[in-house]
C-alpha cells in the first residue's frame, strides 16, 4: 500500500491506535449493516451513481433491495477513480471476503448472498467493532430522542440542535419539543426551561457533546430576551434569524452551564440540488468566515468549540483562529472537504501551526459501523505520509514522537475535550 | 524529464491517446502560425514582457514584426522561471529545431528566420495537427460568425455568446444581430425568434457547444418576459442586469432545446488593468459560489454545463457540485489556474471525487495551433505524476487502468458530452 | 536534514546568498535579544502557550523573566508540533549550544542563564548578524519616530502609516503629528503640507519604503479635497471610510512623488481574539479580493506595491495580479501564511507564473534579531524542495540557475524595488 517504507512503519504503528469515534450517525439499535443494501445505500454510493447517470427509480423504496445493488454497483466503473470507491472497496475486502480487484455489476448478488450471511450473524455487530479498533462510537440524536435501551457507554449520546435553532417556526418541531419536556413554549423564559430540560435528560444519559450543522450565511449574536420572546411569535425572515440567533445563542449558554463542548459544523447550504437523491442536495458556499463567529467565541471562553469545515480555504483560517482562541478546536475533515487531496494539505497546516492538544483528528460520519474501518484507514494513510514527509523525514519529529502526536489527535484530544 | 520511472511509463502511454481540443481560439482560415512573431504575440508573452518592464511600444502595429520579437525575447530572461516560458521554449525545440536550453534575445533572428522557413511549407498546417496528435479542434465563434467555408469536421464551431448576454445595449451589438439574422429585436419575442436563428444557423453548420465567459458577480436567474421587454429599452445598470439574465436564461433554454452543451467560464473581472496589454488586462475575483448557479442546474437537468474556474478554491465547490449534479462537468484549468502547482492539486480533487465521466480533463485555449502540444504536455505531465503518486502506487489503480482513466477525461468524455 | 540529495545541494548553495531582511519589526537601539525572555516574549510563543490553555498570568509585567520562561517552556509539548516550535528549537540550537531534541520545562533553567551569558557580550549584535548572514534589516517605523542616533545604512527606516489612515480620529495621534511636523491639520491642504514633511524625514534619513497593514474590508478610492477636509471634523463611521481613503491615497501620492515603494499587507482584522495575549488578539477574514485594489494600481503605475497575504486564496490572486500589473509585486510568506504548507503551495505557485523580477521571497517580520536565523532557514528549505521537485529535476532550470532564480528574489530584488 506504501512505496514508502517509513510511511509504512508509522502507519502500522499508528494502526494500534483504538479509536473512539466522536461524530457519527450510527443508529445504536441498529449500528451494523444487515444487507449490502444498507452499504451502498450511504448517500456517497445513491449520489455518485446518480450524479454519473442513474436515474432515481432504483432507490425507491418499493423496489427490492438486491435490484437496488446491481443498479448501484452497475454504475460503480463511472466512479471507480473515486475515494468513495475504494472504502467500499476495502468494505467488501474486509468484512465480506471479496478478492478481486476491480468491482462491477457481475459482483452484485455474489456479495449480496455473502453479506446476507454475514451480517445475520448474532455478532456481528462486535466482529466489526473489534475489527475496526472501535472502543466507542459518539452518536448524533435529535432533540427529543429518548435515549432509551442502549449501551451509552459504547454509544455515546450527543445532542443535535439544527431544528431547534433553524425550524423553531414549525409547529411539527414545536410539537416534539413540547411533548419531549412537557413544556410548552410561548417566550425566552419557556424556551429556556425547555432547552434546560433537555440538556438536563441528555446529560442523564451521558451526552458528551451539542452539535449543530450551520448554513454559510449564520452569524451568531446575543438576542435580548425580549426580541427572542417577539421573534418566536413572527414567521418573516427578520424574525427567523433573530429567533435562530437567539436559540443559538441560548444553547451556548447551556453548554457552558453543563460543561458540554459544541460541534460546530460550518458552512452547508440544504437543498441546493432539490431534484437530487436522498442526502444528496446539499452543497456548500465557500464565502464564509469565521470572523462570523469571533463575538461567540469571545464571549463563552470555557465552551470548547470543535469546528468542521467543508474547505480548504476556510481550513486556513480555521488553523489560525484555533491556534490563537483557546476554546476553538479543529474536527476532523468533513464531507465535500474528506477527500485525499484536501485532507492532506489541511491536516499538513493544522501539524504545522495548531498545538496538537487542540486536534481533533478524525471522525467518521458514518451510518453504518462499517464505514469506520475504511475512512479511518484513508485518513490514517495520510497521517503516516504528512507525519513521514513533513516531521520525521525533515528532522522535526523522531518516529515515536510521531506516533504519539497521532495518538494525541486521534484518541487522547477525544478523552480530554469530551471528558470521557 | 521525469526522475521517475512510474510517471514516465504512464506519460508515454498517455501522449499516445488522440486529442480533441474542445476549447480554443483557432481562426480556421489562419489556424497555424506564419510566423514567430504570431507565437510570441500570444497575450501570455506581450503580458508577461510588459509586466518585467516592457513599455507596449514594440507592441503597436506599425513595428516591424522582427523588431517586436527581438523586444519580447529581450525581457524572457525577467520571465524564465514560468510555465509559460517553458511552453515557448518546447514550441521552439519542437516545430523550429532549436536546440540550445536557454533562450536570449540573441536568438531572436535565428529563430524569427527558421519560423519563416518552416511555416510557409503549404502542409505546416498539417505538420503541427500530426505532430501534436491532434484530430479536431473546437472554435470560439462570434454570433455573427458566417462560419463558412472552412472544414467544419476538423474545426468544430461553437456559439460564443457574451455580446449577447452583457452588450445588448449597444447599437453595433444589435445591428451585427439584425444583420446575422434579419431579425430586429425589439422585445422578448423577437429576441427569441433572432437567438432561435442563430442556434440554427450554428446547428447547421456543426456546432457543438454554446460557450459564455462570466464575470464573478453574475447570477443566473430566470425573469418575465415583460421584464425582458422593458430591459431591452432601458441602459440603467438595473436593466442592464435583468437583460444579463434573460438573454442567459434564454440561451440555456435554446441549449435545451437544440441539445447543446453549456461551456461556461465563471469568473472574469474585464478590463481591471486598463492600460495593459492588448488580452493582458482581465483579472478575478476570488469571491465567487457556484451557488450563484443553483437555480440554472436546477431548471435545466438535461444541458449539460461544463463549468471552468479560476482559482482553486472555486475548484473545490466545482469538485463538489459536479459530484453531485448529474448535469455539472469540470472543464480543464482555465488561464489563470492552468499552472502546474494549482493544475496539481485541482485535478488530484477532480479525480478522488468526481466520477471520470463527468471531467473534461484539458483544453489549450491556444490562438494558434503550435501551442497544444506544449501545454497539453504540460497538463499529460502532471497527469501521469498524479495517477502515479495518488492513483497507481497507492493500489487504487492498475498502471493499465489509470491510462484508461486518462482517455476518458481527455477523449472520451469529449466525444460523448458533445455528441461528436 | 534533507533525504532527497539535489534538495540538499540547492539549499547549500542558497544559504550563501547574504540577506537583506526588507520587513522587520527591529528597535535599531535594541536590535538582539539580552534575555531567552526576549525571545519566549515573541507573540508566536505566548499567543500558543495561551491557546494550548497556559493563562496570561505569567505574562504579566511584574512576573519575574525566570518564572516567565518556565512557565512557557511548561507548554510547549503540547505545540512541539508546530513550526514555530521548530523556529525556537534551531535559535537555542544555533545560539545557545542547546544539543538535546526536545524541549521541555526542564531546560529552562539552564537556557536562561546560558542566553543571559551570551547575550550580554558586548559584540552579541554583530555575531547573530554575521551567522545568520544579514547585511541589512529593514524597520518599521512609527509616523513620528525621530530616527536619530542609530545606523540608517544597517537598519533601514521604513514608514509605517497605519495611525494616520486609520487612527487620524484620535486627538492623541493628531498630537503626535502635530508634534512631529509643526503643522495642526485642519484640512486637506494642511494635512498634504504635513504627510509632505513626514516623507522628507524618512527620506532624509534613508527611508526606503512606506507601509501599511490593512483590514480585508478596506477599498482605496481617490476622495476629493473638499471631502477629505469634511471628514477630518467627523466621528462618523462613514466619515472614517471617507479619511481613511483620502489619506491612504494621499500616502499613495506622496510614494509617487518620493519614489517609495509601498508594502501592503492585505488582510488582517484587528482585536478579534480581544482577551488574547499581547499581539495575539488579530485575525482574518479570507473574503477579501485586491480587485478592491485595482484603481490604486491603475493610478499609480510608478509605486511599486509590494503585496502581503495572509491566504493561499489570496495568494492565487496576488500570483495573478503581478503577473499582469507591472507595479504589483509578490513579498513573503506573512504571519498566519508563514507555514511549510501553505509557503511550498504559494512559493511554487509564484515561481511558475510570475516573473522572477517582481518576487520579493521572504522578510522575517522579526522583533528580534535571533528570529531570522530559524525562519528564512524555514523558507529555504522550502525554497530549494519547491526548486529542486518542480524545476530542476523536470529539467526547466539546473542547478546552477536555480541557485540564480533564489538570489534573485532573496536579495538582488530586494536591491532593486527598494533602490539599495
Amino acid at each position: 500500500m506504501f512505496s514508502d517504507s517509513l510511511q509504512q512503519r508509522l502507519y502500522e504503528q499508528i494502526v494500534q491506535i483504538p479509536l473512539i469515534d466522536p461524530h457519527t450517525h450510527i443508529d445504536p439499535h441498529r449500528p451494523a449493516a444487515r444487507s449490502l443494501d444498507e452499504i451502498l445505500g450511504y448517500h456517497y454510493y445513491t449520489e455518485l451513481a446518480h450524479s454519473a447517470g442513474m436515474d432515481k427509480a432504483p432507490l425507491d423504496a418499493t423496489v427490492n433491495p438486491r435490484e437496488r445493488v446491481r443498479a448501484i454497483l452497475g454504475f460503480m466503473d463511472r466512479y471507480d477513480n473515486t475515494a468513495q470507491y475504494q472504502w467500499f472497496l476495502e468494505i467488501v475486502r474486509t468484512f465480506l471476503g471479496y478478492t478481486g480487484d476491480r468491482l462491477t455489476a457481475d459482483d452484485a448478488d455474489t456479495l449480496f448472498d455473502e453479506a446476507e450471511r454475514r451480517m445475520a450473524q448474532p455478532d456481528w455487530e462486535d466482529q466489526v467493532l473489534r475489527q475496526s479498533n472501535l472502543q466507542q462510537v459518539f452518536l448524533t440524536n435529535e432533540f427529543d430522542d429518548p435515549l432509551s435501551v442502549f449501551n451509552t457507554t459504547r454509544y455515546i449520546p450527543c445532542l443535535r440542535t439544527d431544528d431547534l435553532v433553524f425550524k423553531l417556526d414549525q409547529p411539527t418541531v414545536r410539537d416534539r419539543l413540547a411533548k419531549a419536556t412537557g413544556i410548552e413554549v410561548g417566550d425566552t423564559v419557556s424556551l429556556r426551561r425547555a432547552v434546560s430540560a433537555l440538556f438536563e435528560h441528555f446529560i442523564r444519559n451521558n451526552a458528551r457533546a451539542c452539535a449543530i450543522s450551520l448554513p454559510p450565511n449564520f452569524s451568531p449574536l446575543p438576542v435580548e430576551d425580549s426580541e427572542l420572546t417577539a421573534s418566536l411569535g413572527r414567521m418573516t425572515p427578520e424574525a427567523n434569524v433573530v429567533r435562530a440567533r437567539g436559540v443559538f445563542w441560548m444553547l451556548a449558554q447551556h453548554c457552558q452551564e453543563y460543561r458540554l463542548p459544541f460541534d460546530l459544523m460550518i458552512g452547508v447550504n440544504r437543498r441546493v440540488y432539490r431534484d437530487g437523491v436522498y442526502q444528496g442536495q446539499d452543497l456548500f458556499d465557500s464565502r464564509v468566515s469565521l470572523i462570523q463567529y469571533a463575538e461567540l467565541f469571545n464571549a463563552f471562553p470555557t465552551v470548547p468549540f470543535c469546528i468542521s469545515v467543508l474547505s480548504s480555504g476556510l481550513n486556513q483560517e480555521l488553523v489560525s483562529y484555533s491556534w490563537i482562541f483557546p476554546n476553538v478546536f479543529t474536527s476532523g475533515h468533513w464531507w465535500y472537504s474528506n477527500i485525499p487531496g484536501y485532507i492532506e494539505q489541511d491536516l499538513r497546516a493544522r501539524l504545522e501551526a495548531v498545538p496538537r492538544t487542540k486536534q481533533i483528528g478524525y471522525y467518521s460520519d458514518m451510518y453504518k459501523l462499517e464505514f469506520a474501518l475504511p475512512k479511518y484507514n484513508m485518513y490514517r494513510r495520510l497521517l503516516a505520509k504528512v507525519l513521514a514527509d513533513h516531521f520525521v523525514r525533515p528532522g522535526c519529529l523522531t518516529e515515536q514522537r510521531a506516533v504519539g502526536v497521532a495518538q494525541t489527535i486521534l484518541l487522547d484530544n477525544v478523552k480530554t475535550i469530551f471528558r470521557l
